[in-house]
């Protein structure tokens, strides 16, 4: 069942927009760029064969805007949707939507999207198919009593979480009844601020973890994965470092996770690429499953090295209705790659988010480097979008490779006129722990910025 | 008998010197760049961790002046030069010189340079290898009386090549006797001009012939190949594009062409990376050894994204007395690679070269591509060396994922200020028989200039 398109829109901004750009070219696909006021002078919308303004600065006014967005569509001719990562790439509606104005939409079934973007759901989903998931409350809790009651049988600390959150917003953790009680009002209005519901649920804690992905893409009638990804170096639950193959476990729990997450992806007929994501505490070499990303992840580069597949392609051919190109047993992951997310923001200044102008921008080259951005000396960086600004990925032929060769190409990059997170890599570069890959999700929390005078930020 | 050495005098200059310093780094070994008057404000000369000025800008003042190579050297305190290409890469004086001041030569014995150098002895060590040479005089010919001889037993055409020569350079095509009378004496008198030897040697000329080459790697104990590189897109023997695997021959053809040059490279004790090339006959399925390079190549890093190992980190291994790290049997060949050569040439004025200011210098990025370059926007290209500006690499899984990437890339790469290649490699990309991959090395004479008002110059 081909469904057929020649031009594809492009519903984001920045270094993504310019990646499915890329990918859409060597598809032989024509390109449409939906953008912002803010963002009119910028590479994607210079190297897409068409762009569209859809409106104001603020993600609302552009970004988020179903309406513009599909108007944009249609009055370019686009006969497909990309959402790209953030934005409207996980929301159910924008999904219905695009495909009720007759598009092809370059992503799961809304009905998956709905499933998996309600975390109570996903869990049910995750036990039915057999995937650990961690202890906690069987759907969300409402009252303090029914919270209590379910901490009681899990154990201390728990984890409270909104039940439609992500990115580790409205997240809090308690270690006895005392603290449950003082913070299940807080999480409980901070989720009603930021999602538009109460509901919360709670987790056993887990310290020391890991914090492993596996890449998945299914074709809505086979699924394969394509190996993992260990994203452990978070601050505040935003990854900045991510790499793989996950070689700090034993090759036997990897397989053991990667089939999980074709397993579970494969109960519900995923079709698009996806991202199943678990913690690890490898000591008890337990693992969990804690949430489905149904598109393209910002890390999806560092499976690309290791695979040679190219995932946003993949995207488009199974939005055509293609099956897919690679079979299970043809998926080998050669070598170590790493990825680090070079954001605009001071990590000397608690990871605060910068904006300005980029005055110089040098980005490494050569052997095993890859440089995935939307930026270029002079770009003036506007203040209403993530600080995103390149991704940096190397690849060698082991980890010790990889390590080198990142090492070297951070003494190429140089980026003036604006902070940014090329301070915090060198640094972590120094970090034996870090080389040595004994690292956790509270990595950089605990071994960094310890002594930090603005830890709490961290 | 491992050779300690921590810091590398890199004794050339552009492209091949940023190489070689990123390999360096990645080694953990320093580096001193040397350096004419003409290269004082140059990406190598900002990268090494030291920079000595050897000399004016003409190469014999410089870059071929092995006195000054070595002073720079003792002064900078380097346990090893790396010679590159070019220059007095397969020079074995040189050599001599540099381990008879108690350094590390990272490239071969020089006893091996200098008989691979000679392409009669390089010929005989072939024949004695059991690897086929193309019919021709079995040794030098000296008088006009000789060559007709030689030229009446092996069939016309029949090339003459200068004994010492490279490059093309001093190479005619003679088509009966008349045409060898005609053409011997000013093959003669160039050779004499140009390599200081009036000797020359006679070949049958084949046509409709691809150009093969094996990269090869020894420690002087054992020796690998890895793989393959079809260099047919040539323009008077220079190369333009090189591509691997040589996908062009069937599977049984390619190994055994393989497996010729490492047992011919096997044969000499070769101990550094080198490269095996052959001219082949698709047809008759005839393959012939035509010389071997004792050095680094240009398009080496074809065979890298091939194989994912690092030729010039493995140079320095070997160089310090290590065995090779990888084995015969782990040498796998993952997908296609293309290099295009980015030279500065005008290829609308018979590729005539091109000095000045570069004015813009955007080079592509993503996935699959990688560009090795000493240039950037404000680079003052000087008129003393070659006018190899950049190679831009793409690797896809096959060889049309590679070209629809190389499509990609070149769409995005854009160089103001003076003529390139990219003209050239655009116009290319929409050759059909190219893209069909049924190319020979008089491709680009045949094909593209076929009318052109300077073909006299292809």
């Amino acid at each position: 069942m081909a469904r057929s398109f020649d031009t594809v829109l492009i519903a984001n901004r920045g270094e993504i927009a310019v990646r499915i750009i890329r990918a859409c070219r060597e598809a032989g696909l024509k390109t449409v760029q939906a953008y912002s006021s803010a963002d009119a002078d910028t590479l994607p919308v210079r190297m897409a064969d068409e762009a569209v303004l859809i409106g104001g600065p603020k993600p609302a006014e552009s970004y988020l805007n179903t309406g513009a967005l599909l108007q944009a569509a249609a009055q370019a001719g686009a006969g497909a949707v990309h959402p790209g990562y953030g934005f409207l790439s996980e929301n159910a509606d924008f999904a219905d939507a695009v495909v009720a104005a007759g598009l092809v939409y370059i992503g799961p079934q809304a009905e998956i999207i709905r499933m998996m973007g309600d975390k109570v759901r996903a869990r049910q989903c995750a036990k039915q198919a057999g995937v650990p998931v961690i202890p906690g409350s069987e759907g969300v809790v409402s009252t303090e009593a029914e919270a209590l009651a379910v901490a009681a049988e899990i154990g201390y600390p728990v984890l409270i979480k909104a039940a439609a959150g992500g990115g580790g917003r409205g997240m809090r953790v308690a270690q006895d009844a005392s603290e449950l009680r003082d913070k299940l009002a807080g999480a409980m209005n901070e989720a009603q601020a930021a999602f538009g519901s109460r509901e919360v649920y709670l987790e056993k804690f887990l310290e020391r973890i890991r914090h492993i992905e596996v890449q998945v893409a299914g074709d809505g009638n086979e699924v394969i994965h394509l190996g993992d990804r260990d994203c452990s170096i978070q601050r505040r639950h935003q990854k900045l470092l991510e790499e793989g193959p996950a070689v700090a476990l034993d090759h036997a729990l990897q397989e053991e996770i990667r089939l999980s997450a074709r397993t579970l992806a494969a109960s519900i007929g995923y079709r698009n690429v996806g991202t199943v994501e678990f913690i690890v505490e490898p000591r008890s070499r337990q693992f969990y499953f804690i949430e489905m990303n149904t598109r393209i992840q910002v890390e999806h580069p560092v499976t690309e090295l290791l695979t040679g597949v190219d995932l946003v392609k993949m995207q488009l051919a199974i939005a055509a209705g293609l099956p897919l190109s690679v079979r299970q047993e043809d998926v080998r992951l050669h070598g170590h790659a790493i990825e680090l997310r070079i954001n605009a923001e001071n990590p000397a200044k608690g990871f605060i988010p910068c904006a300005g102008r980029i005055t110089e921008f040098a980005m490494p080259s050569g052997p095993g480097v890859r440089v995935d951005t939307h930026a270029y000396a002079g770009y003036e960086l506007p203040p209403y979008y993530d600080s995103l600004l390149a991704k940096l990925l190397v690849w060698g032929r082991d980890r010790e490779e990889a390590l080198d060769r990142l090492r070297r190409a951070l003494d190429e990059a140089r980026i003036e006129g604006i902070a940014t997170t090329l301070a915090f890599h060198r640094q972590l570069l120094r970090e034996g722990d870090f080389l040595r890959n004994d690292t956790h999700t509270r990595f950089i929390k605990e071994h960094m910025y310890g002594k930090h005078p603005m830890r709490h930020l961290l």
